[in-house]
């Protein structure tokens, strides 16, 4: 069996990477977590689970202890101390996550750690996207948030330590993911918005609502991640989008049809936020062939049926 | 008259400006020089220079009393604690380049400063070249060392504050200097191997010397620096380079015809340096027209003369 270090293991894609290897994996890998928390904070129970710890990303000597009581194949890294709608602090940016993955790396180097998979930006790094285009892996970055700039900044370090020291990177730049153990009130318009809609508190919007961007259920993004963590992939950056492109206003209209009481107040536009980006996922189909990916409709009903289980003010 | 910060401006680009205003523009611009040392570390003594503040890049309030106690019009940010070749400490990096630029921006900020000049690395950001290919402003980067990383990161912050805050930023992707006033021993191929050629010291090569570089007269970037600064240029980033794309053998054999008996010693390529990298001017012509570049044995010549002038060891 090989042990996966997931940084982060407990929020939102985290707890849908364990949840799925547990289905599908839990006798290829064994699973050790790294999260500020001990426990899952809603109580989730894993059987892939071996080993929790607990501590602070930026506190070297809790990362050196996870390596140092264990032998590490794979570290997928989720930890992000901002998002886009946050990151006016650049100073705050560069300690609470450039440094710390900078650490992280050169102790993948010193405990021979082999695969960093790093869960970028696809909707942060581009900026937007031109009409009647999408963008390529290969297209120039021009991020218009602190955030962006520093998961780019990372990308490359990740890249450049890869290079000196032969390791296997694997950079990973996701749209807006949606679904099920989705918890946070700062980022994610859908969960955001379903979860109001359903507790009778008005949503609020950024600007007019026309802004597009690419939606994907959660389910499919840990299926692909997946796949590619067990192939032999060619290259190191992948788009991950699902080409359900939505602006505000469509996704509240979906919302109506299982919450029609849903009310949203309308604010100013957010610098910080892209109005269109568009992702072209060639590279990731060239990759791994066609890929079915859920309708927004379905994600939304499974997104909506999970959260009336949940209970959640 | 208007007033430019120059950081860093003893350096060897920082000379070069100061010069070359003193001899052009000393009534249009007064200079405010921001260095380590107090006065020019080689007596150089200049007309157009106020005023000077010693002090750390890194120590906010060094770089706050300027602000608080002139109208600054222009910064020209020429500092780098770090070169490609000895960039090793990541960490290092980012606290004497990155957060002491972002602070600098901060400050121009709050002080209203609408100009920023820096002059970032077009050997260090694009990564190799592939053959029969040049580079424009608009591709993807590949910086293979930290100190490409960190220039990269720098230009993104200004990029992005410029944006917000109504600045008007200048980013200039310069090749490989050479010329006057060139007294560093760490970076700068050609001045370095011809320096050691006239004491008598084996210069030190790395890789077989068959990396390719462009290489351009320092004087013909400071005159296209003030153009630009004088233009109401369309874009934020250019590309400077002179077309003369030479390898260290080449610069070695056009040596020769100066000092016959310069030695060399070939040691192990370093893993932070590129093979080859051209850079496309195009954006640039566009915007100022065509410019004759100094040839390169015209260049040399000059800087043999002054070097010989110089008597230094």
């Amino acid at each position: 069996m090989e042990t996966i270090l997931i940084l982060g293991g407990f929020g939102f894609i985290g707890t849908n990477i364990i949840k799925y290897i547990d289905s599908h994996y839990s006798n290829t890998y064994r699973i050790i977590v790294f999260d500020r928390v001990a426990q899952h904070p809603h109580g989730i129970k894993f059987c892939s689970v071996c080993k929790t710890y607990s501590g602070d990303f930026s506190d070297e000597t809790s990362i050196n202890r996870i390596f140092d009581e264990n032998k590490i194949d794979y570290v997928i890294h989720l930890i992000s101390a901002t998002c886009p709608t946050n990151s006016s602090n650049p100073q705050y940016d560069i300690e609470a996550n450039l440094i710390p993955t900078i650490k992280l790396l050169q102790l993948m180097v010193k405990y021979s750690v082999k695969h960093i998979i790093f869960i970028s930006s696809g909707g942060a790094i581009y900026g937007d996207t031109a009409e009647n285009t999408c963008h390529t892996e290969n297209d120039a970055t021009f991020p218009i948030s602190s955030y962006g700039i520093i998961k780019l900044t990372i990308e490359k370090y990740i890249i450049l330590f890869s290079k000196i020291n032969n390791m296997i990177p694997l950079i990973l730049r996701l749209s807006n993911p949606y679904g099920p153990y989705h918890y946070s009130d700062k980022q994610g318009i859908v969960n955001v918005a379903l979860r109001h809609a359903i507790n009778n508190k008005p949503i609020q919007i950024w600007g007019d609502g026309s802004a597009e961007k690419d939606y994907i259920y959660i389910y499919d993004f840990v299926r692909i991640l997946l796949t590619l963590m067990q192939h032999k992939h060619k290259n190191t950056i992948y788009n991950i989008a699902s080409g359900y492109v939505l602006s505000v206003n469509a996704i509240i209209d979906a919302i109506k049809t299982f919450v029609p009481t849903i009310q949203c107040s309308y604010t100013k536009s957010n610098v910080n936020d892209v109005q269109h980006v568009t992702l072209s996922t060639k590279r990731l189909e060239d990759e791994i062939g066609h890929f079915k990916f859920t309708e927004f409709s379905e994600g939304l009903s499974k997104t909506y049926t999970w959260l009336l289980s949940q209970k959640i003010n």
